[in-house]
Order: structure tokens, then C-alpha cells, then sequence
């Protein structure tokens, strides 16, 4: 089918691509006109403006939006819908806050201009192995442009999972598994790293995959980290977060869930861009004060 | 090759069975006679006490163990090596904790018998998809077992990872690894469940397996559950566990590790035993007192 595309950064173009190699016809815009024209190589076809590309499109009209969360997601939905008209539809695949989308679904349905919100995950590895989607906004709008979910996802990789909002929400509890998983192999792995048994964790990791029950892409990525680094001696133990896991930590408190792995894995991530810290230097203060017991001072 | 097994319960019949569907010559025994029965039904050698099975063995035997951790393999080890000759082997394929495999191996060498330790994952599914094993002791030792290995593992699912104890040390972190693992997966399920969108969790646990980055062995099988249960109403929140996510706090507090995930998910699962907790009455009644904050009194 036809589809608008704008934002053709890691993940887009990696969607443009998919979708090219599937024939559809991808009408593409991007701030950046050198990636406008990478894109225009895989057969898509370039567009100077967000206007330009609304009048290249046949009505109804479909666009995706694969732009940062927030500000630039929002910027561009407005500026998209001042040129769209009735019955076209907006899916954000971003990593949008789903009560963002659902606001959002409600001012574009004012004009009768429809919404999909797309929860998009899979990464650099999308390009080959599929993208997993959930989706949220009206079913027959769904179905509308379900040729391009069933072309970016693999096989049953896609899912309309409810109302507005929903396809966001689901990812977004996605995200906050994800960060626990992840926090949970990186304390297995440390104890297995300071083990006096000199053992090797890129195999152990590899063995894992092989009939235990802790087997998991997550897993197969680690065994693929410590077969480059089996130290991880290059890189710095510094990590970011990018929203999910904080509005997941939100909705537990919202909903009175105790998701006390979810939320110590985002605080781990706090603690590790903390160079020094305040509450961990009031702790070696206290300690001082009622006990005597040494501070290391700064040198 | 020719193997003594003693103990059938779940995991050993089931370990029996795909050793003698590779034509393995494995000689059986067990307290249960009618579990001895079962075996001799796939082929193997039945015998009516220790003694009798380290009879029917050639020398140099080898002998694997696979009864509960704790009393019964420390019983059954010493009684056999008692009736074991030099050259010898006493594979422990249970859970026991790797400091006593470290005692074990010293104790039977004194008297020129092997001890290999096998950490042994892959539960109920290992009959048919083979299990993942992690094992410790001398190299050549394990080499000379190998093929019962080979058989009982699937492909590239068996590792001679290190010394003596080590094969249930890595055993005793992916059991930690596991805890923390499930965990994340039922902190977001809970979180879903709660959702106003009237979600479908066992369609999402499935989406999920295709292209997401959170696929894994263990979410499989939460939508296996969730397919025959969507609200898990046939289930109480009772979870038992049995001393290897214990034994990972311990080896985090031994070495200044700060395993916070691994202990929380071991510490959820004392929550889920206690009828009323101690500690919540305590902070009910200081709410009262300081503040007057109502307390609901037992009825």
C-alpha cells in the first residue's frame, strides 16, 4: 500500500527499507535531505517539506511518524495534521507516552483525522528479524493499514491490543520488564565474574541457551557482549533511560502494583551516571557521627 | 556407555529414559521399588539396594545421583562411596549447594573416587528437549562421562565449566538469574492485568515472542498459563522456593555484590507465604500511633 514516512533516523530508515523490499510506496521526509536521499535509494520517494509529502499521498492518506518522543513527536504530529484532511490516519511509532496519545487521538479525531499509536520494538536487529508491533486506536483504522504492520513485523509479530493508547501502554510495560530482565542477567553475570572459578561467561552464557530455562534473546545478546569483551573492560558501566521504565515505575504507583524489580532496575541506572553520591556520602557521614568509623576524604 | 542412576523421581526417571533411548546401559535403583519397576520398562537394570547396584557395575564405575539436595544426596553419596572402589565416579546431578560439593570431592578423594557436580536445568521439558548442564570437577573426569552428557544435554547444552563445585555454583546463579527473571515478567503482567484496556495477556505474552526484545524461554510459558488461565483465578500467589536463590544473596553478601533484584524476588516469595505480615501490622500500628491513621482491626 501507500505510506507517508517521516523521521528517517536508526529506526526509520531500517522501517523505509523493510517496507521497499515489501513494494509498498513509501513517500519519505526527513529533516536531514542526506537521509531523504539514502531513503530515495531503497526506491522511496523524497519530499522537501511535511506538505510536500501530505500532497504526494493518494486520500485516505496513512503516515508514520518515527521521530523522538515528546516534543519533536508532538511538533510534527501538529504540523502533519494542519495538512491532512478527514479520514487520513497518523500512526506514531515512536516511544510516545500513551496518555500523550490518547490526548492527541482525541484533538486529531476533532477533525475527523484518525490515530494509531504503534509500540515498536526490536532495535538495529528490526531490519532482518521484524519488528515487534502493538497497536492501539480503532479496529477498522487498524485494518486499514495493517499491509505495512504485516510487512514490518515477522510472522504473528503484530497485534492490535485495544483503544488509543493501548499499543504505547503495552510497550511501554514491555520497556519496564525489559529493564528488569536486563538488571537481572547483569547481577548474575557480576557474580559470576568475581567467582574465584576463572569461569567463562561468553560460554556459559552460549551454554544457557541450550536447554536451561533462563534462555532468552537477552541472553544470546550477552553471550555476543562477553565473546567481544570477556571483561567488558571497554566499556563504562553508564546507563541511560530513555522514559519507558520512569512511566512504568509511574503506573505501579498509580495502580498500587509493588513492581519493586522494575523500579530498582531504573534506580540502578541512576546510580550508575552518578559519579559520587550525595545520599551515599551522608551515609559514610552518619557513620562518622555516631560511630567514629573512617570517611575517605577527597583528595 | 554403562551408568549406575540412583534416585527416579521427576527429573531422574525422565533422565533414565532418554538415556536408554540412546541405548546407554544404565543400571538403576531407587527406594521406590515400583519406581524401579517403571525404569526396567525402558530397558534399564533394576537392583534392590546400593550395594547390589555398585555390584552390577564395571569397574571403573560411574554413578549418577539425582535425589533431593541436602540429606538425602549427602546419605546416598556416602553410603555409595562406602561400596565404590579407586577410579571410581559419583556424578551429583541435584541442587546441592557448591561449598558442600567442594567438602565431597576432598572426602572421596582421600580414598581415590571422583566426584563430578552437575548443575542441571530444563525441569519437566528436559525429557524431550534435553538439559542444559553446567559441570564442575576434574577435566579428564569428565571427559571419561562424557557421552552420558552428550546424551542427556542438547546440542552444545553441556559445559565443563571448572573445578570441583563449580558446575552447581553456576547451577546456584542462573537458579538466582531465574528468580529475578520471573519476577520482572509477573511484576508487568500484574501491571497489564490492571489496565483499563481490558487487555488480552495471553495474545501479548505471544506478540511478544516474535521480534521483541523480551522474548525468552519463561514468557513462553507465561502465555502457556495465561492461555489456559486469563486471570489466573485456578492459582493462589503461593511460591515456594528451594535454597539456590538463598544460597545467590548469600554468595552477593560474601562478595560486596549488590544483587538488589535477585534479593527482592527471593523476599517476594516470603511475602507470598505469609497469611498477614509481622512487619505490616508494625508499620499499621506506628501510622496509628504517631498519626492516628486508622488500623483495620482483626476480626
Amino acid at each position: 500500500m501507500q505510506i507517508g514516512f517521516v523521521g528517517l533516523g536508526k529506526m526509520g530508515m531500517n522501517m523505509v527499507t523493510r517496507l521497499r523490499r515489501d513494494r509498498h510506496d513509501v513517500v519519505v521526509h526527513d529533516l536531514s535531505t542526506d537521509k531523504v536521499r539514502e531513503a530515495e535509494a531503497t526506491g522511496a520517494v523524497g519530499t522537501g517539506s511535511l506538505a510536500d509529502l501530505v500532497g504526494k499521498l493518494a486520500k485516505p492518506r496513512a503516515v508514520w511518524v518515527m521521530v523522538p518522543a515528546g516534543k519533536p513527536t508532538e511538533e510534527t504530529v501538529r504540523q502533519l495534521a494542519a495538512a491532512l484532511e478527514a479520514d487520513d490516519v497518523v500512526i506514531d511509532g515512536g516511544n510516545t507516552y500513551y496518555k500523550d496519545d490518547v490526548r492527541r487521538a482525541g484533538e486529531l479525531s476533532a477533525r475527523g483525522i484518525h490515530y494509531l499509536d504503534a509500540g515498536t520494538s526490536g532495535g538495529i536487529w528490526g531490519l532482518e528479524l521484524g519488528y515487534c508491533l502493538m497497536i492501539g486506536g480503532p479496529e477498522p483504522v487498524f485494518r486499514r493499514v495493517e499491509p505495512v504492520f504485516r510487512t514490518l513485523a515477522p510472522e504473528n509479530g503484530y497485534l492490535h491490543v485495544g483503544g488509543s493508547g493501548s499499543g504505547h501502554y503495552v510497550k511501554m510495560i514491555h520497556n519496564g520488564i525489559e529493564y528488569a530482565l536486563m538488571q537481572s542477567y547483569a547481577e548474575g553475570f557480576e557474580l559470576l565474574a568475581k567467582s574465584d572459578y576463572g569461569l567463562d561467561l561468553a560460554g556459559i552464557a552460549e551454554l544457557w541457551m541450550h536447554g536451561s530455562v533462563v534462555r532468552s534473546w537477552l541472553l544470546e545478546l550477552a553471550g555476543t557482549a562477553l565473546r567481544a569483551d570477556p571483561k567488558l573492560e571497554s566499556i563504562r558501566g553508564w546507563v541511560a533511560d530513555s522514559g519507558e521504565g520512569r512511566w512504568t515505575v509511574l503506573d505501579a504507583i498509580e495502580k498500587d502494583v509493588p513492581a519493586a524489580l522494575i523500579t530498582q532496575s531504573l534506580f540502578v541506572r541512576f546510580r550508575s551516571r552518578q559519579e559520587d553520591s550525595f545520599g551515599e556520602k551522608m551515609l559514610a557521614a552518619l557513620r562518622n557521627q555516631f560511630g567514629g568509623h573512617a570517611v575517605k576524604r577527597k583528595s
